[in-house]
């Protein structure tokens, strides 16, 4: 079981930093058929945020050679806590300092995980207020539901590649008191390929699953919440329509019972869009339920969706190799064409 | 039992022309809000189509001092069921004779209801081919679905206010063939309050209701077709997000089994959105049903939804008194903004 | 474009007959899984209906040593049209003559398709009436919605197989006036591979898709109706959880635009559950799609769904071969266990 | 701001005792509409569960003269945080002392809210184990989802009604770390006429709503979670079905986001079905968001819901006076018939 002191010390997941080899396109993706409303930009970064996002941003889009992970930004429950998780991260001896932060972000305490992620910690934040045209209605929502597009509602959840899950596991088990919920383990072998971590009564706000192509420090996608099943179908209707590549779903995975839909981003990072709430876990001494690799089907699809072996369980950003995602300029150029008068 | 000859004459409901107080708003809650495409512009009119409706327009919105109904469209089955509806129409004596017809819509052959809606049947007509950059990957449908607001796929059915439903009701029997699916009867007075007809196996495409207030020739509403449940919601949020007033619903009938949303479109008249397929009528020989105006609660609505006597039992366009729907135009003013670089 | 005489000569697929190695086990998915009701037995024969259909029963299971197809029953619009019909049938020299029907069922004309499958016309038919406690509140519903299992609300389409789709798509085009909305080519050899074909304005009631096995008369599957996309979703997870075997969705066809779940009846039959109404084609005058067989991805699935080409492409009933779909029976002993009073 | 030491004390709402004035007719409710497995009897008592929770029982029913809340049990984070809790009651003035617990729950201490509804925490209890056929095949469920009637997933929320709102709110925050997510204001009076509370990311667990009929520690609702928004039409339609009153819903309540349907159970209590997660509140120093008593119509519902006046704001349990929710067993008298055998 959990110390006490450690597990109430991480709140949330609060952003996250996206590479992208394809700007342009990405930021096609995410505001014109996710319906992401831009924040602020610099340099060669983007900053946006769901409709429900609480703070200045959730996703920082950056221009890269490659696709990939900038980083990962967890907000700590108070000021304290995160002077602790600084100390505890450094006596792992994966901190690698204080920082300035960045718009919207206060001071964080950086690190690397085992397997090479880029990380950070943080406190101050800057909370989003929305002008008076963007106020919701609805007190708790920080702004106006988009027209524009299907809009997720929030950063959901994040999604590692790790050569060694374990060790990797372990880090944010014992610095930054995440519970295990799940697991996939090869019996024949004794070896993690896969677990499912959370701070809170989410299923997972991080997972970890085996890179078998021996690389470190990759991405495997990045989530984001609509919490409806239909708009997981509404979402693959408009990626089919508009030419962005699916990977699987909509389906609903054994594994933390999450609904899921992949997609690539043209820029090349594997998204996920989850349209339910997942298995949330209450019980304070939850026990970690281990599956079983030899068996897990269930684990991975509730209904008749495959995982592609090609893809899912190989590919992850940077690639390394041929990056997927990639659509024709033709395909996206018509979001807006029925706001125009035209006579076709 | 329907003659043979008479009960597969027409085919559907082809279009409506709506007359707007207010083209400007109307337009924002089409285009925007609805995500509906204009397709043409002649005068104080401009044309409209849902992404699956088949041809130039389902939808004609007409500048005009008060709200209403312009006219509504059918197509028959054949020319020469046009020819043989057009005489029958005539020998019930509410012909008005041929017309050249509109933009996209060849000769029609007008007539009246007998409360004072104008009506046409058509055969010619164009179908709707999408340019280049709007065609869909989906074959059967005629052009892509549309990335702006939360588009309806068809224009449904129209819902008509008249002083006598019998006598309204016996004209659509008689000389077009419709069958009457369900109706409302008073018991007390043997009078007939509504009725729900078709002309293929929807459960409706024509309803009429009793007009209470006296008046003649008054629309209750039209009706746009989602086919999805959660569609209906996410419009209810999206009404109340940007101020579009919100009648009734979402709920189900239980009459034609419609899930409904009543909602006041910005120029005055009542626009259902419709969020299932409603029962369909399979049956060649379907028995009429018969609810009990003193007991009909389930006939409104399945759930808890209460339909309000103030205005969906009073309120139909031309109001004859005041308008409702207006909304303030800062409501309706942020619509394109997450597609515009900003640091809110 | 069809003939007026014939077009709307047959009303809607009445009923279906299937045959089940495993009686017992069928009858457990069908009304314990599926909770349709059981309304008449006779000989190795169970009649069962779902709640929203319109006659004495629309299945009919009967016990047999190989699964597959007893015999398909379509309505005719009147008796007129039933006699015309047999003629045509008789002149294409397929028909069979005439039979004095079966439970529930008045006199028929049999036929058999050009690839064997055996089918009858009616017009008398017994409807169905419900008991005092089984009459639903919703005057248009047949029957309550049931509390047993997740209940499909009719029988939808039959989806046959056959070693010459175009052979047996001109029978039903010329003898029975059915219109082919949608169907697959292939133009490297001119081959057509699939026809999706209608009576009324539903995407298909009648499917055909080549047999590259060789066999004939063989079925594809049989689909129940839900009309609610979640309802696929929940199916899956049902036959997840009590062991019926998936073979792919629940996802979206582009191809009739059908939300499907296909599963296999532990009898060895493969059901489709249809969770949305599909495209409805409501022009007199529409044009049959042809996609293209070397590129029908979209065709397959809007979603990320594979149709296993080992199974979706290869496997009907009768099998002559391995039978899909048997489940312990262990995995469907605890379905009445909430009723009961136990301490587990 | 929470005091760090008292906010994460508690982990979430245990379990519920019910009082009912029909206990049959409540057991048909729970047991066959809604699909919760009876776990346990005990003399007048009958312990459920739904196929997520996560202990022996969620929901106890005990047979009364009238309806209302037998009582509350929180689980806490640890052993530790009991005792402190505990102590923290004894301060306030509200503790009741130490009980032996209950079938599956081990020792507890007892308290009575300032508006005298009783209320115990618990450390010690048993988690439920699923027997070999209710086993699922999905391991974070700790049990096979039921066929039988529409089974939501786990217990929610519980709302009390309450003479004065602020020092029954005020009890929750100082003594067991209640965050108080939304509040309505009487901005005349200054006074609160409601408020959500949680000690987890959930919108609430807890709601206070002012009681104007000047009783005490009535209950309001209890609420299970189905997460999935068509679960609460197809909730809405089994009731409508089969005689169980609906109050109100589906829709969705600005406060919270929750989506509501309202009824009546047999036995007196209004019940509430939940069909999605609500909004869940991440942020560690959220804002109590406060609605405007004069102005909450979006607070009340999203979509056009009218919350009726004369029961939602009224009525509580027990009633002191007539009682709702009565059914005649004629209405529920048919559920199982379509497992038996039978020629209606």
């Amino acid at each position: 079981m959990f110390d006490q002191g450690i597990r109430f010390e991480l709140a949330h997941l609060a952003s996250v930093e996206l590479l992208t080899a394809d700007l342009e396109g990405s930021l096609w993706f995410f505001k014109e058929l996710l319906g992401m409303r831009e924040t602020d930009r610099k340099g060669d970064s983007v900053y946006l945020r769901c409709y429900e996002d609480p703070y200045h941003h959730s996703l920082k889009l950056t221009a890269a050679d490659e696709p990939g992970l900038g980083g990962v930004t967890w907000r700590t429950t108070s000021r304290d806590a995160l002077e602790r998780r600084a100390a505890a991260l450094d006596s792992e001896g994966v901190g690698l300092g204080w920082t300035k932060g960045d718009l919207g972000v206060g001071p964080t305490f950086a690190f690397e995980s085992p397997d090479g992620h880029r990380m950070e910690l943080v406190w101050e934040i800057e909370k989003y207020r929305a002008p008076e045209d963007l106020k919701s209605k609805i007190l708790t929502r920080r702004s106006k539901r988009p027209l524009q597009g299907l809009p997720p509602r929030r950063l959901d959840h994040v999604n590692l590649m790790a050569s060694d899950v374990t060790a990797q596991k372990d880090v944010f088990e014992k610095a930054l008191g995440f519970g295990t919920r799940e697991r996939v383990l090869d019996y024949t072998t004794n070896t993690e390929i896969g677990a499912w971590m959370s701070v809170n009564i989410l299923g997972h706000e991080l997972a970890i699953m085996r890179d078998s192509t021996g690389n470190k420090g990759r991405l495997h996608h990045i989530a984001f919440w609509y919490g409806v099943p239909q708009h997981n179908s509404d979402a693959a209707e408009l990626c089919r329509e508009y030419g962005v590549e699916i990977e699987a779903g909509p389906d609903v995975h054994g594994i933390t019972q999450g609904a899921f839909l992949y997609v690539f981003e043209p820029g090349g990072n594997r998204v996920e869009l989850f349209g339910n709430s997942g298995i949330l876990e209450l019980e304070p001494d939850f026990e970690t339920v281990t599956w079983d690799f030899a068996d897990f089907d269930t684990g991975l699809a509730i209904g008749g969706a495959k995982l592609p072996a090609e893809t899912y369980f190989i590919y992850g950003t940077p690639p390394h190799g041929p990056r997927r995602g990639a659509i024709a300029s033709a395909d996206r150029s018509s979001t807006a064409s029925n706001l125009a008068d035209s006579t076709p």
